[in-house]
């Protein structure tokens, strides 16, 4: 079977995106494993699905697939480029584009081509919705690491994230230490994104995500959002933020609890391809 | 400027492979290295270039050149992906295919579409050729480390290869380590590759290769060749020899000195693309 994808990455987060409304085929996990693979295949961060909807309210269902073979639930970065894709290809001439996804449904702009803003739902902060073993929200909470404590903020933006702000320069941090530290803490029962933010100022961040199963990443999207989200809950930012993350700029926006939080950022295009599968 | 390019690996080692015969275009030092990202480019362990031969005698130039964008004179699995490439892309119709490279001719012989032979050229074991500042051949030298000493066979396949061969598992060697301090090691000028070699049979070797500038592959071509070379030379092994590395198997045969060293290993064509630079 050859199938045409295209490769492009948000931020330095790396997709490979396959139109399976155009093409019709069925990919097995092997398959995905393998437009995945760095070497023996074209590599990404995740596989992104265009697929026709099931809810006729939605414009197209998109799935997110890890290089592991396994589905997520959600991926702001991936998002974006799914956006532009569907606009480059002319799957769709909208501009505001609902998305089904396996976390729910989603809502794109299109700003221009290369920019798009994404409702990326209100965030979750009951923590057996996140998942995380405590019985009540708090604004921040004290996670036992190495016979220390580490200060956390904990909530799911679709998926569950951890964020500890450090004072000093993020990269000082020692993540491929602490991440698979945080990230398989036993009080997060599916494991946790672990994020690590500077405050530069009231309306900027610097930003190092270790992602589960994955790693430390260029730039996580929903990591993004979740320490923007968390810093305004502490009053250490306003309501709009810039998040410089090792892969690029997003930026993120938040009006408080209920409300949804919206993520801008770049979207590149790198190139096109075939593969026999 | 649009360029198309084919995505191959010979035995987990990984090509970009671009036809300036067909296409006409100067690549740059920054789009050799947009090409070889894996994230921002295509990725790729090497680019190779296809291009008209200078010298009459030869079928085609053969260009490689690392992720970092320098040119490099030798690599056994990108000659082989190069002969396949050509032939599957009808550039020639020959099976034995003469290609001019930096480090002198090379000769190709393609066995069927998936595999090739290599005439990777003699052995070099004169020290001020390598170059490594000793002032005889030996068939091993003792190589200072960290205050001990490790015994290498060291000789040049076109670049410069130190090779020492262990006794437990060759997976137990600490590369990472090792590696950095043989390739940096003052005696070599130009840097060398590493290899550390376990010998399982007179027929059988598995190898791991810490190559220069880049760390540990999954599969070097010159590194097997004089691996195998230095392994017949102090009697440990026969004259052809399958070569056991990370990426696949390779198969290795020398009659001796002055004599050329053979190679012949897999091929694969991942996928097929078009990236605008």
């Amino acid at each position: 079977m050859l199938l045409k994808f295209t490769k492009m990455h948000g931020a330095g987060n790396d997709f490979v995106v396959v139109d399976l409304i155009s093409q019709r085929c069925k990919l097995r996990p092997r398959d995905i494993r393998k437009l995945a693979d760095r070497r023996f295949g074209v590599g990404c961060d995740q596989v992104l699905l265009v697929e026709a909807p099931g809810n006729p309210e939605a414009d197209f269902r998109y799935r997110i697939f890890n290089a592991d073979g396994g589905e997520v639930e959600q991926c702001g970065n991936g998002a974006r480029c799914f956006a532009r894709f569907v606009r480059d290809r002319r799957l769709t001439s909208k501009r505001v584009i609902t998305v089904e996804t396996a976390s729910g449904m989603i809502v794109l702009r299109v700003r221009d081509n290369h920019r798009v803003e994404v409702d990326m739902g209100a965030p979750v902060f009951e923590p057996g919705k996140i998942p995380f073993e405590r019985t009540e929200a708090a604004q921040s909470y004290s996670l036992e690491i190495e016979g220390g404590s580490l200060e956390i903020g904990a909530l799911s933006m679709g998926n569950p994230h951890a964020v500890h702000r450090v004072e000093e320069d993020v990269q000082a941090v020692d993540l491929a230490h602490l991440g698979p530290l945080v990230e398989n803490h036993p009080e997060f029962p599916q494991r946790v994104n672990a994020g690590f933010m500077q405050v530069l100022s009231d309306s900027e961040i610097n930003l190092r995500v270790y992602e589960r199963g994955v790693g430390e990443t260029l730039a996580c999207g929903t990591g993004a959002c979740a320490a923007v989200v968390y810093g305004i809950t502490r009053n250490w930012l306003q309501d709009t933020v810039t998040v410089n993350l090792p892969g690029g700029k997003l930026s993120v926006s938040w009006q408080g609890p209920g409300q949804p939080v919206i993520m801008t950022g770049p979207t590149a295009v790198v190139f096109e391809g075939t593969i026999r599968l």
